[in-house]
């Protein structure tokens, strides 16, 4: 019998939790939970589609609630609200709040008997396994962290708030050179914009000053100032042309060292290009989903993240096949 | 309390973990336990030798015992046998019979309440829990291994049982052509000659026939006649200078796609570069001794491998650490 999937919220990730499971024999797709009009959501591959206010019908219906909402206010309420009721799965990203979003979901769910794995994706996600597991075998190793080449959603948005700026994308690029360093095993102290460059592609609204543009988003604060960035304005044509994409990616590279006076150096590296951030997202999260429903069968329950789960759990395949195929 | 190791046999990988425990400060070596005369014996450390025979009355003085035999003939025996009386990991290595060593240590072990681990390293190890993850994660790809450059002991054996052989070092290179065809994501059907080449350094007796000797490795079955095999004659001298190493590494690529109508596509790639392959084998093996001993603790008794192991697990730091620093 299929795991039987809910996804609650329904924007890019949403879709790609769609048609991830439409890819996927061992899931059935119960229905998309929204909070706009049901009638006025038609879905990519005509799943159902409920009221977000109804979903308290579904706890007997549903085997895990996939949270595909954002982490700046919608998780951080809606996880562990739904952590009550069903088994589920959220792909909360903002690193420096995942300890205490662990601990609000484990602290919502006391008791219910059901399975949440939270910070599920690629980072947080599949590279946080990588910085675990390469710093636990090489335990005097040092990791480093690049994004991209990639879109970042934050900062084309940003762009696009500057007065007489009318659509933007940014990409975020790691630095060749700082790469090679790590890859070399010269363990460097890398600054911010020695790590990652950031190029903006931007369209101006007719008759802007493309100076004060240029000198606004070079000197954003956090967002900018702090890289070397490139600005270059193009029309919308080009930009919805060449850069309607959101592709990302990036690489977790540990280098460190063995041997009785540490002789020996060794590199990990572990590295993503993907044409969609969110569909990959929503792949990862679909993993988890099976995950979470097979740990909850087996009496798991509360507040997990990544790092707790056998990695055998994120396959739909039989344990011996496994065992045979893949070890 | 540092968790209590003991070492079985006592070659390069024995050594590996002899190291890697004296670098990890919640392990403390408890001994070597070897077939040899224990007083011929010198540790690297200076660690304790105890003979293998004696092994039995270490019982409930090591909380890990770390299996350093080979997969051909010490493993298959040692490894059940010992499962029964202690906590082990070992690094069983022959990918088509580790269903069967699988079957055998849980087998053996039944009713013992210990915990055994098998088949840890990197490859088996780390190489199957990135293709367990990226095929996943992204269920319609397609993964590759790649191995090199490194040494193949095997295949170095191989040469240096020719006659008119004096020594030989072989290694294993992947052919960047392919690995960047499957990086493009093409998914090809690669051939055995097509994914790896051979190096062979070889040291001839004097007055041997080179010709001869170098045709008999590149028609050899199995090892070399199915590859494309370049053969360099070298001096004693030269083959101590330039490749006394044990060096290795490898790569994982997976390529897959997602959407609707799977029209984005992804590249997952994990890969190693390794001074010294059984350093680095062993630092795998301590990482999962430490996880053996917490998973006894909690009772999760039963032969494993690494896909069953929560990836929390295999860290000497705190969990509330992990969460914060790591995810």
């Amino acid at each position: 019998m299929a795991i039987r999937i809910g996804i609650y919220g329904y924007g890019n990730l949403g879709k790609g939790v769609e048609t991830a499971i439409k890819n996927s024999s061992d899931l059935e797709l119960v229905g998309v939970f929204t909070r706009r009009d049901p009638k006025s959501l038609k879905t990519l591959t005509g799943a159902n589609v409920y009221s977000a206010s109804s979903v308290l019908d579904f706890t007997d219906k549903i085997d895990v609630m996939v949270l595909c909402g954002g982490s700046a206010t919608d998780l951080p309420e809606q996880t562990p609200y739904l952590a009550k009721y069903f088994n589920v799965v959220d792909s909360f990203d903002n690193h420096s709040k995942i300890p205490e979003h662990l601990k609000s979901v484990a602290k919502s769910s006391e008791g219910a008997n059901k399975t949440a794995i939270i910070s599920v994706g690629w980072d947080p996600g599949m590279f946080s396994l990588n910085r675990l597991y390469a710093s636990s075998v090489l335990t005097n190793s040092k990791y480093y962290t690049f994004w991209g080449k990639g879109v970042s959603q934050g900062h084309s948005d940003a762009i696009r708030r500057i007065d007489g700026v009318k659509d933007a994308k940014q990409y975020t690029v790691p630095v060749e050179s700082a790469l090679e360093r790590v890859r070399n095993g010269e363990n460097p102290e890398l600054t911010t914009r020695e790590k990652h460059l950031r190029e903006c592609f931007v369209v101006a609204c007719e008759g802007a000053d493309l100076n004060r543009i240029e000198n606004e988003i070079k000197t954003m604060p956090a967002y900018f100032a702090d890289y070397d960035t490139t600005v270059n304005f193009i029309s919308q044509e080009e930009l919805n042309e060449k850069h309607s994409g959101i592709p990302h990616g990036g690489f977790v590279i540990c280098s460190g060292s063995t041997g009785l006076n540490g002789e020996n150096n060794h590199v990990i590296e572990y590295s993503l290009k993907l044409d969609s951030n969110p569909e990959f997202t929503s792949s990862v999260l679909v993993a988890y989903a099976r995950a979470c429903y097979k740990l909850n069968r087996k009496g798991e329950y509360g507040a997990k993240t990544v790092i707790d789960i056998p990695p055998a759990y994120l396959s739909s395949k039989d344990y011996n096949d496994l065992v045979k195929e893949l070890i």
